[in-house]
């Protein structure tokens, strides 16, 4: 086990590549495939198939076309109904289906996303919001695609606060029908999939109201099974709509608008588990408060998250493939006059835009695949419990913003690693990241989701005396019994101060440690919502709108918390992950990659750990220094940890990480060689003007 | 004057917006359309011509020649030619030619950069390169676009490095000839404009060698005319090239590549301003030192920089002018039930997403307008000494990665923050940041640039003692005079602990005064550079590879000292424009806006400034709470600060910064009122389960 002096905090000497530790890549390959690697690996040889390749530059109408066809493709292949019970044709594995959908990112991102419109969520929705009827009567069509369907929740007025949605579904006892209705503009719904060209039918949700006239109630927001064109294409009678056109990416999807004028649906299209009216009107539930049956109903369509999450971390992962391959083949400048030109990956600068972004990437992966388990659990009822649902809920809404936005950094930052290359369509980087763009606002809005997820830290928090245990807020409480005073007179500086005296080395140590990463990164959350909690302690008992109005002026605190308490769980899931990996030479490379991931987090919000006195000012300045040692050391393994993602030139398709550059390089490097002595001599530096 | 208590650190009282400061929208317009108001009123109307708009979605084909047909429009309109010199028909205004090119981008980045390409870097080469007779011949047909013509200087192997292109240009005087050569694939000029398709001509960047033989001299980069395309449009002998193909963004433009085999051109082609080669194979040049002559005849070059600089302000002026007005019309969430829906703007997240990049694009504004007046004084001739033009490219190296990093991430956010709407074409957001997502590496990878301004930041910092003026880096001398002691033991946090008394009002005047604002802010970038300095003086002892490995070790510190004194220079010139305004309702709110944008930087840096002994933690914890005050109370202002701004629906082109959502929400708003009463009543809640 080389693991102790692999870690250890001495620079590393001239030898240290050829003697430290190296990867074994084929190993960590298979570990970071995970539980599904198989259906990985088979969703990887599928993507590696020119027939679902996205065509650069295809006009709007044809890539669409081309989209719609590669769905039928999926079908034929059988590799999209995972999800679907076995009894019409699935296999009753929700984890598994995931983990196949995600990967096909690397085809088409439009391919990916309009796969999940017609299985993910117009399939879903029936699934698990219907009941045993609906499913015989519509899924075998929704997974042949004999029913293409839009996914009708989102209004042009109401995007994340769907309890808000306009349309409404009145019963009629008369005729035992629902009348779908759009009140106004607003309320037409928008952005759907499948809604502008292909959509046969949608699951269209909607205020559901029973009683007429002075008795009428509101149940709150139902899906219904709508039928929106004949076989034709045209629209039926008192449905119309609205093409969404050009987007800033995944344009083989057909994004649109629909609209309803009294439209009737049998009453049995209602999708009844959580809900359901009888032909005299009268409206029952399983769920009593409407309160908790609106956000169990929203709670099954969590597998977008979960999904994109994933898209997200594959995306990332691709990318870095086609930056580090072509920074570690790419010159630029020489050191010297007569040096060879070094290679972009040995600057500085570039290890911290590259691996820094690949260390996330590791922790996002490692987190999505817990995620991915945790879903499977849920969906495949082995543990499904209300509060299961909830952890698994909060879990995803930490983090998906996180992985969206950062796959759309680590696209940007390698596209312009990759300079005028990278702008190319052929390297792929610039148009996944155009693709990639809305999966930072859609299936929930980031910013709504971390806020989502710091209200669930102050009730945990709040529930603090009553609840033994909450998982990873659990420990921030012993952080707390420390009173406020001692951090913030500097007395817990003064004490680090002293117990470094002074030396680099010590603090070194400290950072490394993984015990102080972890107390750094969880005191971080606990003492945010602590601090939250405290401030918005009196708004209870303030008449509601003042009492928004403070919680209001704490929003950007809060949404900060959230994240913090997102980046925890990615680091914790990362150094669980180091637990399972056995050869020590990739456990070491790893373990200094996890540690650079969380001395980033900490770099990152220094500010927040001196001002809150828990790093000493001597200390905190050593967490740069030891990040570019990091960076020094993860260089060499940087080739060993892209190539680890598995992706090759089937899903990663870019001119330049095909060993072109490599090869353009030798040749300059050769014809030098050959040139030297009979090269042109450079004019001489005047004597006066040097 | 209203100045004082309009700037009070106390919380705004409710009729604030009422009885506070106002903004004079049309003077703070006038202001900012700067030194040449009438050229940008004049572009502006141009911009609003539907025959120069992008039309979204056109194949690359049909965009290409599109904007090759609107490149002639600006031509018969006397649009594009200020820069060239009278008496061939422009108007010798260089500083105006930019403030009108760089409107241009509101009509299509590809017309602004096409534009570019063939008057800014094809025709500037020759008029600055090259000599009279050069003009006389070439530069009719180059304004007329009679000769549309490519500015090949990057080379695939070489995009940063120019001096290392590969290229070369023998002279042989049997034949009174230049041969221009591609000695290798790497060699080949890559991601030109007019290159794929329209180039007639090419200013070809290529190493000069005279003499033969043992005897052949290498004189460094020079620019040579050379013919590449008969007038049926194929290419002439020896000269190649490829289709760059799409891009990410920048469709209308046909970049593409070139090589040489062999191909001869008349010696008189060489733009010999800077270095010439006689009959007899004589080089002369009026600059004795090669390194001086390539880093003169690069800085004529300075143009490009100077207007991706503002035209990335245009851009993100534009963004915020439609995010802003769309936030203070769309409507999301109740804060109680029967309130009315709140607007994005009145959430605090969202005014931090948007109003702190609203004071950032004001700054960016104002230290454009500066470079803009310097870029005249130079190329007009009226300070044009050696040091004029350094400055001058330092300064443009500096704005140039702030301002177009700055409008990639504000189209972002504005994107983001209008949800799934700033996703479609016809909100503009998501296609421009396509368009400009190259600004941030062309006309100099913006890393690259930061790199030069922190190596004038080190020679100045080294001249110190010889130089008694140099600007901006004058004043942290006096700075340095404290000993690092006083800073990093805390004596001065304590001082200011002390000072303060726990006050938080001391505190909030202390960030609110200008003078401290720029004391914080200097003092970082004067110690940073005196860190690096530090850290680098032995460096000059080793031998070259050493102190390369040196110098690559602290190559983030250099990156993030440019960047420091990138920040300084635009909170600068935010300061200096505060100056002229007059009207005391404008500048209440502008010095407001300055602060905003000054406490921003020490937010984002405010690790630095504790870890560093600038700041007691007390006054680091008064910063965030005091920059969201300052976001409530500019809040109200926002509307007016973008309206400012001038842009129109001619050049805003968004379907939501019409007024439609407004539209909407008045509709939506009115319905429920008409409704109210006979509107269905919600379930009730059931009593056990609340």
């Amino acid at each position: 086990m080389t693991q102790h002096t692999a870690l250890s905090a001495q620079p590393a000497g001239p030898g240290e590549s050829a003697a430290g530790p190296r990867i074994d890549v084929e190993a960590l390959g298979s570990y970071l495939l995970g539980r599904w690697a198989g259906v990985r690996r088979a969703a990887r040889d599928l993507t590696a198939d020119p027939d679902l390749h996205r065509i650069d530059g295809l006009p709007m109408a044809e890539h669409r076309r081309r989209v719609t066809a590669q769905l039928q493709l999926l079908v034929e292949r059988g590799s999209v109904h995972r999800a679907f019970p076995s009894r019409l044709g699935g296999a009753d594995d929700p984890g598994g289906n995931i983990a196949g959908f995600e990967e096909l990112v690397l085809a088409d991102p439009s391919l990916q996303i309009k796969a999940g419109v017609q299985w993910g969520l117009f399939g879903s929705a029936i699934l698990h919001l219907g009941t045993a009827a609906h499913h015989d009567r519509w899924l075998p069509d929704v997974m042949s695609l004999r029913l293409p369907g839009a996914f009708a929740m989102t209004e042009t007025g109401h995007g994340s606060d769907v309890s808000a949605i306009a349309t409404t579904a009145t019963f009629d006892p008369a005729t035992d029908e629902f009348v779908l209705h759009t009140p106004f503009r607003a309320a037409w719904k928008d952005y759907l999939g499948n809604a502008a060209r292909d959509g046969k039918a949608a699951v269209v949700f909607a205020q559901l109201i029973t009683g007429g006239g002075p008795r009428a109630v509101r149940h709150g927001v139902h899906a219904f099974v709508v039928p929106i064109r004949d076989d034709g294409g045209a629209f039926l009678p008192g449905v119309g709509g609205d093409d969404d056109g050009l987007k800033g990416g995944l344009n083989g999807i057909d994004n649109g608008r629909l609209h309803f004028d009294h439209v009737r649906i049998p009453r049995t299209n209602l999708l009844n588990r959580y809900g359901d009216v009888a032909p005299d009107g009268t409206y029952s539930s399983p769920i009593a408060s409407p309160g908790r049956r609106f956000f169990t109903m929203l709670g099954t369509l969590v597998q977008g998250r979960v999904s994109l999450d994933g898209a997200a971390v594959a995306a990332s992962k691709a990318a870095l493939a086609i930056a580090v391959r072509y920074a570690n083949e790419r010159r630029q400048f020489r050191a010297t006059p007569d040096a060879e030109e070094q290679k972009l990956l040995d600057y500085q600068l570039h290890q911290r835009r590259l691996l820094t972004r690949l260390a996330t990437t590791y922790a996002a992966s490692f987190a999505h695949e817990e995620l991915l388990a945790g879903f499977h659990e849920v969906f495949s009822g082995a543990r499904d419990t209300d509060a299961d649902r909830q952890d698994l809920e909060t879990l995803a809404a930490a983090l998906k913003p996180l992985s969206t936005w950062h796959a759309l950094e680590t696209l940007q930052e390698c596209r312009e690693a990759c300079g005028g290359a990278g702008f190319l369509a052929e390297n792929r980087l610039a148009l996944l990241r155009a693709d990639l763009d809305v999966y930072a606002t859609f299936e929930g809005d980031n910013n709504v989701l971390l806020q989502l997820v710091a209200k669930r830290l102050l009730s945990d928090y709040a529930a603090e005396f009553r609840k033994a245990d909450f998982g990873v807020l659990a420990r921030w409480v012993a952080a707390q019994a420390a009173d406020a005073t001692w951090h913030r007179t500097g007395l817990r500086q003064m004490v680090q101060t002293v117990a470094d005296s002074g030396s680099e080395k010590k603090a070194a140590n400290y950072l490394k440690d993984e015990a102080s990463q972890r107390a750094l990164l969880t005191d971080r959350v606990g003492a945010m919502v602590a601090a939250l909690a405290g401030s918005l302690r009196g708004a209870a008992k303030l008449p509601p709108a003042e009492a928004a109005k403070v919680f209001n002026r704490h929003q950007h605190q809060l949404i900060e918390a959230a994240r913090a308490h997102a980046e925890l769980l990615q680091w914790e899931a990362f150094s669980r992950a180091l637990a399972g990996i056995k050869e020590p030479g990739t456990l070491a490379v790893l373990t200094r990659l996890r540690d650079l991931f969380g001395l980033g987090l900490v770099e990152k919000n220094l500010g927040w750990y001196l001002m809150n006195g828990r790093l000493s000012a001597q200390r905190a300045r050593t967490v740069g220094p030891y990040v570019n040692r990091l960076l020094h050391r993860l260089r060499p393994h940087a080739q060993d940890l892209v190539d680890a993602f598995g992706y090759g030139p089937g899903q990663l398709r870019a001119a330049i990480a095909t060993g072109a550059e490599g090869l353009r390089q030798q040749e300059a490097i050769a014809y030098a060689r050959r040139a030297r002595g009979s090269a042109p001599v450079p004019e001489q530096q005047p004597q006066a003007h040097v």
